[in-house]
């Protein structure tokens, strides 16, 4: 712990997703945290000094040192943290009931729809030691499936009011909620960054810009964002 | 859509626990809604009917007809937004900050952690039409590893703020936020109940009550409480 930091941020380099995913939120927001990158080979993540504050065994886990050491784990539940505590501007999330509901409630698909399928294909594609085609194929389609959802969000603009906003209210680029880029449209960009550059690039003749042009424009200007950069640079530096 | 009740829930009939989940926690908080049983078979999930409320084509959706029709899908979500709007002498949820963000954490970890997984147990178990031995056991076991996570934070009163209260404070029974059953503790029920009659019953000699003594406990005296009893006895009667 650095209670010199606002922030400790446990966390680990290389591909997995869910810490740089937080990094975003605290550039974003310009929080002050100390990043603690576990030695997943040496079983950092597993070790007690870790696990005391996250039964879990996994990353991310913050502890927020100005809130009397509170500890949250589960990337998408400190997204939430952090957007409520000290995004008093709402500059990445939503003053209004319903919008906050839904920045919810795309985080939950991000965590139990995106994350957890598209981590299946990567397991099933790099680092299972049997290679099992059809188990490969049935995570490959589902991530298809997932960017067809947020395609169909993303380009259309419905009655109802869990509706995204029209894109043409933000310079043509659409969002998932409430016509402005938050902590949910944020949520996606790692694993969405890895499916297009490593899980679907060769699967029946994929093409991101082609098939799913709304999230590929949306993709795009989050990817384009500073803060966004910064960590997407970081973690290059770690593959 | 059923504007004389006070909600539309679109579910399904059979195992698929996300709807029975949210079905739980109207019951439990007295809450008057109309269950749409959509036939999968049927692709009636992935209808224009029902995809025009929730782009994922996938159960449950809730629509508050109180409340502008206001339309939420993620079963967890729909958990939050219930105890946010409909609990608030917080029978099922939590007045204090800390206690709120923990009970959402636990929620992400059900949807993120235990959901997709035993999802992935029981689909190479049950349903993929090619035996995949090395994958039945990655899967079956990770129940195992969920199962093992919610011991070490049902069976600990570590001094963490993220902690759960000492089991002494509420007759014995352990739970995951703030010493008393919430929506977290209730959205593990299914998974939970599928994976000991069936995911797990015969794994390396599988023992709930000897192996997760304080899971065991907990998952009791939640199928236990009226409400879940009376949405598991629907559920049974589908299966």
């Amino acid at each position: 712990m650095s209670p010199a930091h606002h922030f400790t941020l446990y966390t680990t380099k290389g591909l997995a997703p869910n810490g740089w995913k937080v990094m975003i939120v605290l550039e974003e927001l310009g929080l002050d945290y100390h990043p603690v990158f576990l030695d997943f080979s040496k079983g950092e993540h597993k070790a007690e000094a870790h696990t005391q504050h996250n039964p879990n065994g996994r990353i991310p886990t913050l502890i927020d040192h100005k809130n009397g050491d509170l500890t949250v784990w589960e990337s998408d539940a400190i997204l939430t943290y952090l957007a409520d505590k000290y995004d008093p501007a709402h500059k990445l999330s939503f003053a209004r009931a319903e919008d906050k509901i839904h920045q919810l409630q795309w985080l939950f698909f991000q965590a139990s729809g995106q994350g957890p399928y598209f981590g299946q294909a990567g397991w099933f594609l790099f680092f299972a030691s049997e290679k099992l085609p059809s188990a490969i194929e049935r995570y490959q389609k589902e991530v298809i499936r997932v960017l067809g959802v947020l395609e169909k969000a993303l380009s259309s603009v419905p009655s109802s009011a869990s509706a995204p906003a029209p894109a043409s209210a933000h310079g043509g680029v659409p969002y998932l909620v409430g016509g402005k880029a938050s902590v949910a449209d944020l949520s996606f960009i790692l694993w969405n960054e890895i499916a297009v550059s490593r899980l679907v690039k060769d699967f029946e003749g994929f093409d991101f810009g082609r098939d799913f042009p709304a999230t590929y424009k949306w993709h795009t200007a989050l990817t384009g964002r500073p803060a966004v950069e910064k960590v997407l640079e970081m973690w290059r530096a770690t593959l």
